[in-house]
């Protein structure tokens, strides 16, 4: 039979298995947190009808939406009915749709899981990619405090990620739109674009923006466009400074007014929540997408990496499943893009290859005395010790190579000796120690040692 | 706008928070065990090209493939390229074959993930479902004691999943087949026919299958029936039974002693893992696939729950990766459908919705102590306490029936009484009983009781 070359598709990331393992710890991290801040789980299904996943969609999503067929239905040449899911939003405003009488109100949960995007190849670029969201869903309202609860979830989880410091940065929609608005920029689309030519500060310098802004097309004033430049370098240093930066930006319309007051509560009681305010600062050029946030809006930076971008970003959105449901649910929620983070971390030295999560190999050194090998891998299972037991026979150096190879720190050597005087040899390949053990305090002593382990990290 | 029906496909399984819950934890317990053992973890793309999915398969499975496109790829009316994995079995076989110097052997990898395929709608048939497979994988050659380190990681994990008694059924294919040549029914496809009616006996019989098998379609005579019935009734009760049964056989051909040899090592190691012999039997009914499995074959049941059928299947096969390598890739490896095991647990009354994994709600009964609430919630979320806390102002009735309604165990209610004694007051749901600790007992109190509550279960 011709070899078919075992290969996968551009865009997806497969692991070996200790970088499957560091990245299981990571979502374990974050399933943990979302948890501890009582969020609930849930799961839908990869595949939606693709009527359903593109009510709301147009342009560049739903050019990249990957769409599902049968067999039967190919060969019908039928139009697909099925796609996969691009995001996990979409999927939950179809849910609670679905499940509105079934679910508690201010519904809170956690999604973790695959979503698809037939986006072009390209370094960096997924097209099977982890999202990690989680949303507070309200029926009728939603207050403005879960705006601040947020942030907080942020803060403990990437705390316990531990890969660096970072900055939670807030802006307010309303803020931005009241603030424009009283500059005369008050046309939605001309937000967006005035939006879009201050996306390019960084690229292309203050004069060419300001060019831009008070060129034809847009016709601004010099004075309008120095303003909406001031405005969107405006970050804060402290919650003190954030609210003087607030106050400073003077009266304005009353959309303005509210997203002022809004902003300065979610600061004060992000503060009220335990974050310290070296972590989540102001930051009035944030937009995201200007269509479907509201209020709130929240971008995460890793301070000494800010080439990597946002590593979680979201918001308040006004009503989540308008397409499906006559019932007002506004809600606000951020997403952490695990794939593209995990990636990008490991790109920049942040994550290594972990340990394996096997804690001890059992060696063979005379398989008539497997019965006792097994005896021993029974007791450090028992005791909650991940082992593995060598079952073919061959040489105890091969073995210790294996372990070391397959990142096994604790090998233990089970001989004709050891069994006679009732104790076991360990030997620790990461510290290239070994020492002898009785069978009796053999788990409590490896339970010692790994648990020194796991705080050491 | 119009509305669009929120809705899914048939042959999804989608939870809702608390029976989610309930099935995360047996996820839970599933890899938890599968680490326990040394395997390690891997995941795999959803989608596949189609030609390295589709190799080896034909007929039922190819005809159940979803194929995946691009919007670009549709438009241009290309034949699919991309497909669903039906299984993990071949991504397993593709992820060696792709990765096999990077990997040390044997290799052993857990992958819990879903697998797609596109059944006819149908009560208690799945499109989407997931799989929790253990696969052993050896370069070359693989000791066939491996074969008796599986049936322990499924005691393992069907005593901790606590869903009542079950026996993991074994046979080995060598001896069906040795025993089958041996009474003249040397081809493999018509041993497969056999099998096929064989199958028959609860439904139509045993004289119906007799008068087959004796029939013009078959020809065997009534002795060679007579002993294949016999043959695929053997079950045993005890290990010292289940060798006496396979002495009984007789001496056959030498693929027949190869298998029986094997059985009888496996049995007998299988003891010597710990698992007792309530749990795992012999019964040389069990086929499982004629042309994949080529040695030790497994089937789990429930003994209380005849009518769910197989919950853990799977046996040793000759070579995993032949269409992608030239290496020799034997292997032996088990498979929990998680999906359908839970559905029909379910169904029986066997599982039931899981309490909510949020431990506590703090109430709000005074929005200007949101503060004092926030550091209580701190409190016990830094001792790993999943707690809630009430953000918008309400009726203290209205969030005691929102935490009934959600399946939150315990209340926390902080009045200005309780503030000025610097206590808090803890409602118990779940025994309808309230008292009231000190603040700094809080944490420690309420560990205890959680701790309690989970040792109930």
């Amino acid at each position: 039979m011709a070899l078919t070359q075992a290969r996968t598709m551009p865009g997806v990331l497969e692991l070996l298995p200790l970088d499957q393992i560091a990245f299981q710890r990571m979502l374990d991290v974050i399933r943990r947190n979302y948890q501890r801040f009582g969020f609930l789980p849930v799961e839908t299904p990869v595949i939606e009808y693709a009527d359903v996943l593109l009510t709301k969609t147009g342009g560049e999503t739903e050019r990249q939406v990957y769409f599902v067929q049968s067999t039967g239905a190919l060969e019908q040449g039928e139009k697909p009915e099925l796609a996969l899911r691009f995001d996990l939003t979409v999927p939950l405003a179809r849910y609670v749709a679905e499940h509105e009488h079934d679910l508690s109100f201010p519904f809170r949960r956690y999604q973790m899981q695959r979503v698809y995007r037939g986006e072009r190849a390209q370094r960096g670029r997924f097209r099977e990619f982890y999202q990690c969201d989680i949303d507070v869903i309200g029926k009728d309202s939603l207050s403005v405090r879960y705006d601040a609860e947020l942030p907080a979830v942020i803060y403990s989880v990437f705390c316990e990620l531990n890969i660096g410091a970072f900055t939670i940065q807030l802006n307010n929609r309303k803020l931005m739109r009241g603030y424009f608005e009283s500059l005369g920029v008050t046309d939605p689309e001309q937000q967006t674009l005035v939006l879009r030519e201050v996306d390019k500060l960084d690229k292309r310098g203050a004069d060419y923006v300001r060019d831009t802004l008070t060129g034809a097309a847009f016709g601004l004033s010099a004075d309008a466009a120095q303003k909406i430049l001031d405005f969107v370098q405006v970050r804060s240093t402290s919650l003190q400074d954030a609210i003087a930066k607030l106050d400073a930006l003077g009266a304005g319309p009353e959309v303005m007014e509210q997203g002022r007051a809004e902003l300065k509560e979610v600061l004060g009681l992000i503060h009220d929540f335990g974050v310290p305010e070296t972590h989540y600062a102001l930051n009035l050029s944030i937009a995201r997408g200007l269509d479907y946030y509201t209020g709130t809006v929240y971008e995460t930076t890793l301070n000494d990496h800010p080439q990597i971008g946002s590593i979680c970003s979201g918001g308040r959105y006004e009503n989540l499943a308008g397409q499906y449901t006559k019932s007002h649910l506004p809600g606000v929620g951020i997403s952490i893009g695990l794939t593209r983070l995990y990636w990008q971390l490991r790109d920049a030295g942040l994550v290594n290859t972990a340990h394996s999560t096997v804690d001890v190999l059992v060696t063979q050194m005379d398989p008539a005395q497997l019965p006792a090998y097994l005896a021993v891998a029974g007791e450090l299972r028992a005791a909650g010790i991940a082992t593995e037991v060598v079952l073919e026979s061959g040489k105890l150096g091969k073995q210790f190579k294996y372990a070391d190879r397959a990142g096994i720190r604790f090998v233990i050597v089970l001989g004709e000796d050891e069994l006679a005087k009732g104790v076991v040899t360990v030997k620790d390949l990461r510290r290239e120690d070994q020492f002898e053990v009785s069978r009796a305090e053999l788990v409590k002593t490896l339970r010692v040692e790994l648990e020194q382990a796991a705080v050491m990290g």
